[in-house]
């Protein structure tokens, strides 16, 4: 990725989570009363949540509708004030504001390593604007490049089966795909919707993302991919020498 | 659709069960010892599963390893003596035989008005052959052209947020859509996967069934729709005159 200006040099090293910070504050700039917001789920979308909420008990901020990508962000958001609704009452929505697992040099997105993917899709894909918060780390030059997963949600139903038909169809640029397990119980990871999350490691660029990406849903057996394509229209990014925006 | 050639024209007048049986059998001349056999849910696969059964025990086929796509077929084919087994441990699968809801000019069909049209895409796109039994009734101008449902199966979780994305897909062809409900308890229908069904009702042709196929999957919240697409190979139809067979 070209480097991008710096819109706040910072005076002195800061921490981690003191550039978490600062990220989630300049995504929550974006936010005006009156707006339906989608509420991310991780450590930098908390910071924008604890943000707005703060910013709403100072009535900077009113008439404020939080649509929650998850339960751990819904028990947070009702914690701090939001009002909170589901995408059934409110099927627009003004802003989100997320994290996410890789962002390439197009502002194409991985996310869902936490396994909420669908309903951060379903909510983030119904958003105006998209504001994505990320530290430098998360930057890559292709999709997979991390070396970290792309989950890809299926049914249970026959799923070695469907494993199978997601490897090949990467075959040619190294792809290794895995059934994620849940760590504690040793049984099969089974999402909020009951169905299970198969990791993709791919070791070269799978091309163009649009035509992986209907591969993918073309699979009967496959609920929904991790890729979020064109959706991010703002990206801020925390780095060792402060936070940098970038837009569409 | 042009008339095809008639390959048993009838010596005498024959009831609907008759001409099912007969399409059946037509079907199950595709079946050879040996193979792996996706066997179809309804009345007409019924007929097909049973004749296999038939054919087993008379010592005409041998070394058949069936792969239902429901309960229903796994009790029934189990009933008459067919060994069975899953996707997981026979991806490869020789020849299914099923029935369809529609059937359009270039055999692409609607399938899953049973609600099971999830298993049956995953065994069906496996095969080799596909042999597809209709009565004529069931042949279409165009996919929706009955009238009926085109049903597309989704996760629970704001379902009526994907109710509505779904019909502005198809605005300009008239589209209704209903979830489905069951008749008994008065609740949405479930399907094997816990997901609900949307019945999608489609004034006018939809037009490049390809690129409606992708513009549903790529909703997030879509599992999977009931359009099969390319995936026939064969076409037996029972008509009032008996019954004709179409190969691709």
């Amino acid at each position: 990725m070209a480097p991008l200006p710096f819109s706040s040099p910072p005076q002195a090293i800061l921490t981690q989570d003191e550039l978490k910070k600062i990220a989630a504050y300049k995504a929550v700039e974006f936010v005006q009363s009156g707006m339906v917001l989608g509420l991310g789920t991780g450590s930098k979308a908390k910071h924008a949540v604890t943000r707005i909420g703060e910013l709403l008990h100072q009535g900077k901020l009113t008439n404020i509708i939080g649509i929650p990508t998850s339960k751990m962000t819904h028990e947070l958001a009702s914690s701090v004030g939001i009002p909170l609704s589901d995408l059934d009452s409110h099927p627009i929505v003004d802003l989100a504001i997320d994290g996410a697992d890789e962002v390439d040099p197009y502002m194409n997105l991985v996310k869902g390593r936490g396994g909420s993917l669908l309903r951060e899709k379903m909510i983030e894909g119904a958003c105006k604007k998209f504001v994505v918060i990320v530290d430098e780390s998360k930057l890559v030059e292709h999709i997979g490049g991390s070396g970290l997963a792309m989950p890809v949600e299926i049914v249970p139903f026959c799923w070695k089966f469907t494993v199978e038909r997601l490897r090949l169809l990467f075959d040619e640029a190294g792809c290794v795909a895995r059934l994620r397990m849940d760590r504690e119980s040793g049984e099969p990871f089974v999402t909020d919707n009951k169905n299970y999350i198969i990791d993709l490691y791919f070791e070269q660029d799978i091309g163009d993302l649009m035509v992986a990406s209907d591969a993918i849903l073309r699979l009967p057996g496959v609920v929904e991919h991790g890729m979020f394509l064109g959706m991010a229209t703002t990206l801020i990014v925390a780095g060792g020498l402060g936070v940098r925006v970038k837009n569409k």
